[in-house]
């Protein structure tokens, strides 16, 4: 992983951590980094899945970075902290940083849930959601298993049905990031009702008769995260596999939003890490460009400092982002002492969240392809790692809950409630 | 001063302070911006500056807020905090909140020299200094008189010459903000010896002979900041006035980049304020239109629904930046702890802050423009709010010391040293 | 009006007339922009309608350019050809670019009308439509008063109601452009009818008694343009001053269509000229940046070729859209054998049209933005002419019919159907 | 190659040819696309050059439009309009269109050298040029070698040395698109001389002993075009193949900017065609979304509106700059009367190519970008048509002579003359 200017303590804006245990995360991630770096161009070609870079982030620690310590985990509880590993783990692959994130999310949201059901005195519910922390402690993978085609998340078509001692699942899902390896499904299901469908959802154990996870993850960018289709074809799970509520089909609901703010804020530093990445390349390629010298030289000094300039505004404002809305969703979300949040007040922060989103999103788009033109033809190979970085960054605005084709009006409807 | 969106505790984006001082200077911003917003149309309209607020200001505490509490000050150490407040009062009035920066830094950058000189024992430096702050805390305005036309701060032509007992100052300055009522000018200089030309800078009491404030300041907007030329004709100042040192002329010093920065950057945030109050207007206007039904209602929900939220993805860029930059700043530049900073140091810390500067400059820009659409033709009326924010907005890249001509250039340069 | 390079033959992407008419129009404009140019500055301070520029106009034929020859005209018959003059008009002061093309596309029209009159031998139009022209041919000055407060041009709100004899029309129109001197005001309608509500036209001559043109226009920018409101109050003309038809209120007719194309069509090379006459003041402060030396000149150089570049760039995206568009519209809106066109197709080129409009308004607004800062903090002054140009340009998104918030609609619908 | 919205003759901004030639040429680009369409899917797949495509481009006469009539061609004489086809043959597959524009061009040169030749009286030089004539109108394909890896077009480091009877040319060329198939290189070579050295460039027909036809080309884009590394290695060619002249070295000569003009100016529309195509594919994306109905519809139709919009007013900028340009380029470099040109005109003409270009590839990267969103998540499978479309059109910018890096400088430079 190349620097783009020496690191004299941190007097610059890239992201540094703001806790002891994001410090170690940090760093754990810088290692990985490196050894995802070294394998990016091979698993991209192939669209294979680093099953070896997942079990030395097992080994680390780093894949149980958000567990409690309690639960035998790194005690991380700041998804801001979460965010800035995130970012360094993606400049060295974003597949791999992509994947990791589906599965961090669920410590966070773990602890949350578990401190709720001790303040609520929900003993089963503890007794859950402990089991669950107990497992990830103990290296299991977990997976958010929400997206499916031709739908968006709040409108699942994958059915739970009443049968004897549990439900039956059946629906295909898609874009399963970390279906590869997960040990554990969570999955969003739509169950119909006397009073009309809700969403509800539950955890599926990998194995379970009637899931079949396909190998057929093959895509222009993100090739190592292993995000294959998944059928379930009656797939039954026991009665408490599946989570209590149900919300009515449609409709946000408050564990959802929890979710989808806490266990989806990584994505944004993933695309950040990228363009970091992105912003190395062109410098390295700038500096030597300068250095040899020559007409070429001459004739690209000044649009070289331009582009590079531009470069380093843009990551201003996406290190920034990340940053600001980290700090936001710690203070509400993830803080022990979060406050107690109405639907409305999810809302807000989950409008945040997308305008944090939205922005980076674009902001690493537009690094990538410039960094690009500043590396020049060669960045145009096929395995040069620039065109990798090229396909990979463009996963960002196709990535759930909102689409730029829905961001804005979400945005606008919020604030204006 | 109407607000875009009900403020239910601190759940989205806006930027709140940290530090105790900061709360109450964000309050005190707070108060002074209804009454800046209610003169802002008329002193704008007469391009007169606003005496009696700045009264109120001095009254209240607000303008010697960054003294530091041994000096009879408020005791805000925190730059971004100082931002923060500084964004509120721009949402009054730009002009207003624009003139007190260049007032506010000298609080930040005197408690800092004071610590230094304290440190290295120099105790004629902690008289002066500590007479300074002391002149501050008990309501003295200071300005910064360094901006000349057809050359940049680096190259200043207005000279001293050494005469009996002190010096001789002589030249024009421009852009003179402040120079209203400023009881104090800091003034950079050019000395020529015998090694060539040295920068230097002095203190001017206000009405000291040969010093004439012209009343000029006729702009296309900021018409309510008093930004007359300042002449010095032969202007003479006793020895302790000029300060010690001299860096050769034309070259960034360690002096220059700390006031730069620390004395600058809530420049950021008075560009930021004044979208963050566009914004409001176009939330109101649109809010307005859709009450109000039939087919411009209609025709114009899903425009409006894309720009509204095209408005919030840029407000978080810029808030984002606004906090993370103050931060950055705070921990190497002002707070208590402040490491030892070499040049390079320091000028990496300034391209850091001219990154933040670019970025929220120009997404002011865009914000007021976007939210001049969502008024509609309405805000093209002279006297609309809208066109004064319009016309105010456009000084942020015009403002010293790095316009977008050269700003790109000197971040890549310092980024590749 | 400078030119920004030396004009070589037409070897660059300006715009040049294609028909002789088109040739004699545009040297007129050159003429004309000289004199519009030493006056713009005091007529925007006043913010004073230049009726001796208009007397000028009048008396070299300009304003009747667009008049058949058979009625004393020049017979300026390309739209594109207008468009290349305005733009022309608009480098000299966008304000009297913009008032002429409010009365000259009524030449263009009535041209188009007499010809369809003529084919479908219906007398009476003809020989109004002739009376019309004849007067235009001897100096007449028409405008089009559509534009009223809070509601859109489809659904005007001036209501012209049956008296004896006539028609009494009573409303207030606001964005009077030309109402200053203009002989005969063309005023859009609300008839209520057993039908319901439909859209008319009348003709009013001024001085008819009850028209009340206030002299109120008092706007951010185009301040010469002249632009009050005028108000009906039981204003009877009689009943061959209506149009025949009567289209449902609301929606979009043939005819307003055809007004909508030819007659704004030529608002988008009033804001291309403006964004070419700030290049030029660009390139001259460019110019003299570079040619005093020094270190500005070395510290600026390779900002200054990018921006300029930028600029280039721009300016040529802006030429190429009104000479494609114009070659569209002459292509089937004005040429002798323009095709019948159904309401769909005239959608169709309305949407073409605005497609230009929304492009033009962009370009020529960051156009402006980037001159301001390339020609640095003089542009700031008041009186300086960047800054009447960063005023004026802002008119274009706030322009009939389609604003930035209701165009995309309209275009994705036309373009869907 | 599906079509964004019916054709109604040509009411719209869509480019159209305007000599008869030029439809004779745009009609053949249709039927082609169709198949180029069909198998660009595989092509892209296998990175296999299309052969039997461009069999079939002979034998319909495509591939010798430009020649003249009297040697077997279509006597296509318009820039313009060989643009309008090359646009359409990029809506079926960008690397085909890329590779016929390398070879096209050189009818047009060809015909302007022959018409120099004959006015000038040079009989040799009409012969030379008159059998490359022949040749390309009896079906042979010609290409321009001038890329070489870390340098620029300028300064070729490809070597000529004199030996018995001819010259004797090593080095290595990339980029050299349509290597696959062309039967005559035109090869720009460096020739050491006692003035220095010298740019020269000479025929090398296919099969020259020496000449290394690598079949390496492996890009992230483009696939299908065949653009493999050459390498030359003691290459000799006849003395009459070598092109009289020799400018020096790192200057621009006429030649070489007539080349760059009319060859490369083709360049722009295939980069249009691949946003129309885009463009294409997410109207329908977006209908199929809108007809489906539910909430995805509802939650989307603002934000697909507001999208689609943006989408055809950057078509239409890039329409228009195509069109545009290529009447000046027209008028100038390839109308039978074009005028006699010096040197500095070449470049004003160049350097209005370069506006062109700059723009839109822009704009076609962002139509794409777009285009993605709209058809949302399916679009990122590797084989969806749009991840090709995402990859291709990043080839633009990157394309010869001037980068993004270096174009600005040129621009500004050559209209500071």
């Amino acid at each position: 992983v190349p620097e783009n200017y020496p690191d004299r303590g941190v007097l610059d804006l890239r992201l540094q951590p703001v806790t002891h245990a994001g410090s170690r995360f940090a760093a754990l991630a810088d290692q990985h980094a490196t050894d995802a770096a070294a394998a990016a161009a091979a698993n991209d070609e192939d669209g294979r899945f680093p099953v070896e870079l997942f079990d030395a982030m097992k080994a680390s620690g780093f894949l149980s970075a958000t567990v409690p310590m309690e639960f035998g985990g790194m005690g991380l509880s700041s998804v801001r902290d979460l965010g800035v590993g995130v970012s360094r783990l993606a400049r060295g692959d974003g597949s791999v940083a992509l994947a990791c994130t589906m599965h961090l999310g669920f410590g966070l949201i773990g602890r949350r849930l578990l401190a709720d059901a001790r303040t609520s005195g929900n003993r089963q519910l503890e007794e859950n959601i402990g089991g669950l922390l107990g497992l990830l402690g103990s290296g299991a993978i977990a997976m958010a298993n929400f997206t499916e085609p031709g739908t968006d998340v709040r409108h699942p078509n994958v059915t739970a049905t009443r049968v004897d001692g549990g439900w039956s699942i059946s629906g295909r899902k898609t874009f399963s990031t970390l279906s590869e390896i997960a040990d554990v499904f969570f999955v969003s299901l739509r169950v119909d009702t006397d009073r009309g469908p809700v969403t509800r959802s539950a955890f599926v154990p990998r194995g379970t008769p009637g899931q079949h996870i396909l190998s057929n993850w093959d895509a222009l960018g993100m090739r190592a995260s292993g995000s294959h289709d998944v059928i379930y074809d009656d797939c039954v799970v026991p009665d408490h596999y599946v989570l209590p509520g149900g919300d009515p089909w449609g409709e946000e609901s408050a564990l959802t939003l929890r979710i989808a703010s806490v266990g989806q804020f990584p994505l944004v530093p993933v695309f950040l890490g990228i363009a970091e990445q992105a912003s190395s390349l062109a410098h390295a390629a700038a500096r030597a460009r300068l250095a040899a010298g020559g007409p070429r030289a001459e004739s690209g000094r000044g649009g070289l400092e331009h582009l590079l300039g531009e470069n380093e505004i843009d990551l201003a404002a996406g290190r920034a982002l990340v940053d600001h809305t980290g700090r936001l969703l710690d203070a509400h979300l993830t803080a022990d002492d979060a406050a107690t949040l109405t639907l409305a007040d999810l809302r807000r922060l989950h409008a945040a969240f997308q305008c944090s989103k939205q922005a980076v999103n674009r902001l690493a788009i537009t690094i990538v392809d410039r960094s690009m033109s500043i590396v020049g033809g060669s960045a145009y190979q096929r395995r040069h790692p620039m065109a990798r970085l090229y396909r990979d960054v463009r996963a960002g605005p196709l990535m759930q809950p909102h689409s730029p084709v829905e961001a804005n009006q979400y945005i606008a409807r919020v604030l204006a409630e």
